[in-house]
């Protein structure tokens, strides 16, 4: 097949962005009121499809691996070379943004788009990877799909997690035809890949404070979260007196609060936030006699982290030894800060300041993919200015300029791993 | 028909507390794993059935009025007499208790089938109504049902009006094959009504702590609910620094903390109650952009309510200044304080004391469709001891030798009104 004449950077930032607007509607969501594609759903599966015409189109060969992952094969010059993996997540949150995953792939498909039109082969192959669950937005932990790849999920780690409606991971991958038994399967040795790049919007308001289009990350935050349930005493609103009642809710806010304090007063790059909250019964008429609610806590160190959940964790023990009500965290995540690659940092800092660009290295407060490749390979980000840092919300934005700028840097980064592998 | 022979008294508050109990699981539940029967369900109609088949047991002539009442009428001994109707609900709270409602309905029942057995006609007809949305579970306002008998239903009270599902009262309705345009064929004349009388558990620890099985209801706590709306702003939980932070849920949960130190420091019969609480989007990593929540004040008397309302309101603006996030109250209920019958109260306290019982008086802190019927007609209650105070949850008891009592006091009651009507 012959390919397309190559666009200029510039277009090709162009058109990431405007297919990353293309899958933030109808039938790429799952929602009626906003962007929520969520793992194993049929807004998944339309985003996948489209996204495999893409790929077709940038001359890659496609296939879905036996974690739903999918990927776009550009050959290597040389029979059975390793690969480059460039990916991100086709997944998002409720109400959501169109950039935060999606973009970081349209960016890798447009660097083997150009690689094709100007008819360029490396010493290694490249593979487009969109992975499938990096938000955890339906079920209770997240990025199963790349710890699949990354050979790092537990043989029991889909047991019993199941979405809010009741569907087991098992059974949503029985629905698209994927075998839970072999999950594995989607596991990549690591002689058969050379490294994991992804591209992503910055998602905080570091670059756009510093007037830079990209920035180089160094690693990202550690993250621990917790399941918390709050158990008081139900009871009538109308006829329970204040002094005998044992609100649920009422505890809970106060946790609720003491997370926010502890992260505050820590005044360093520690964040703590409750994002889920769940009333029991959730009548009107009734006080509230359980609570459930999602605590996360990041750090740039563990230390910090550490610190800090147990400071939180400490003062749940005194509101709830205060209250007399029954407070208990469960550790549902525990991500070790994960530095990216020394050597591929320095690389891509070179091609960022190609562009003309002061390569600013920073640490991502967001979990990504990368987090968990590291295991596999070593691992590169390239960060993407965001307007006023917003992002899990509609009103997030990344300009099409940028995205141009992130295709030039990504190929330059591409071309000078291509000189390091002795082209 | 030849009525059955007449139980004894205590042998039909066994009855009432067992039937009570037989409501209270499949198919007369909504919920799986409690009890939960709601407005114009499947269990709501399971349950109709069954009391219907009572109240026809008992002698009753049974019908469905236009606003879905199950209504039970047992003849004078006049033609045409007006009626006293005797009566609860059928709904329930989630994750409810068995006897909140339904008992009343049952001891009812009992009055009218002793009655019958003793072939005892009275100058008035005795009608056992079931109202079915007392509680407001369903839908976000109650006893649209009782008003609609009393004669008070807006026009348009329930237009706009949806549950969780989005399914309007009108779908609701017409699904029974009842008319939303007809609602108001419910009324009843007031010539044609000489009272209401409702016994139901105190929901409160009053009665057990004196050691008295019945209490004599002089009024219904004025009540107000509120919904409310706090819009802050969505965010990655990783990168959104804390003091850049518009975060809905911390705002709310010092909302929360207001309602109760409110009404804790008032120190009066002020209770107030955060019951539901939503959180949008709703997942671990998003910082809460939005939190919606009910809140429901009561006192004995309107004045102690509208202080205590006003002072939260207040508050409400404090934390939402202090924190740059909108606050916004909506007042969706205002049921001023409701007493009961002089005349009726006098009458009832007879009976109890008949019963060697001290009379003793209470004002009601939950609300009853008695509270909506005065305006009909002359209202009473009667109080019947419950475990602990406890209701609104499964834990909710009621013992037969007190529903018994309660037979017995309903009895000599109706004799009582007989005599003053010129028996």
């Amino acid at each position: 097949m012959s390919a397309a004449p190559a666009l200029t950077h510039a277009e090709a930032g162009a058109r990431a962005i405007a297919r990353c607007d293309a899958l933030g509607v109808a039938p790429f969501t799952d929602s009626d009121t906003g962007l929520y594609r969520a793992w194993l759903t049929p807004a998944h599966r339309a985003a996948q499809n489209q996204v495999a015409e893409w790929m077709r189109e940038a001359g890659m060969a496609v296939r879905m691996d036996a974690a739903s992952n999918l990927i776009g094969r550009y050959e290597s010059d040389t029979p059975d070379a390793p690969a480059l993996l460039i990916g991100s997540h086709l997944d998002s949150v409720r109400d959501a943004g169109r950039y935060d995953g999606p973009l970081g792939i349209m960016l890798g498909i447009e660097c083997v788009a150009w690689l094709h039109a100007e008819g360029i082969r490396l010493p290694f192959a490249i593979e487009v990877i969109a992975f499938g669950d990096e938000e955890g937005s339906r079920f209770p932990a997240s990025m199963f799909t790349s710890r699949a790849v990354a050979g790092t999920l537990a043989a029991d780690a889909i047991d019993g997690v199941a979405d809010a409606a009741g569907v087991s991971v098992a059974q949503a991958l029985q629905a698209w035809e994927l075998d839970p038994a072999q999950l594995a399967q989607a596991a990549r040795r690591s002689d058969e890949v050379i490294g994991y790049l992804e591209a992503h919007i910055e998602q905080g308001p570091v670059l756009e404070a510093e007037g830079l289009a990209l920035g180089v990350v160094t690693g990202i935050a550690a993250q621990q979260r917790f399941e918390v349930s709050v158990r008081g005493r139900a009871g009538h609103a109308g006829t329970s007196p204040m002094p005998l009642r044992f609100d649920a809710l009422t505890a809970a806010a106060e946790c609720v609060l003491a997370v926010e304090a502890v992260a505050r007063e820590a005044a360093s790059d520690l964040v703590a936030t409750v994002g889920r909250l769940q009333v029991l019964p959730g009548a009107t008429n009734v006080v509230p006699g359980r609570v459930t609610f999602s605590l996360d806590v990041r750090a740039g160190d563990n230390a910090t982290r550490d610190a800090g959940a147990a400071d939180i964790l400490r003062r749940f023990e005194a509101i709830a030894a205060a209250r007399g009500i029954q407070v208990e965290a469960t550790q549902v995540q525990d991500l070790a800060a994960s530095p990216c690659d020394v050597h591929l940092i320095e690389l891509l800092a070179q091609a960022v300041q190609a562009q003309d660009i002061a390569p600013r290295r920073l640490v991502s407060g967001a979990g990504h993919d990368a987090m968990v490749m590291r295991a596999l390979c070593p691992t590169a980000m390239l960060f993407i200015r965001c307007d006023g840092g917003i992002s899990h919300n509609p009103a997030e934005r990344a300009c099409a300029a940028d995205a141009g700028v992130a295709v030039a840097a990504m190929l330059d980064f591409i071309e000078r791993l291509g000189a390091t592998r002795g082209n």
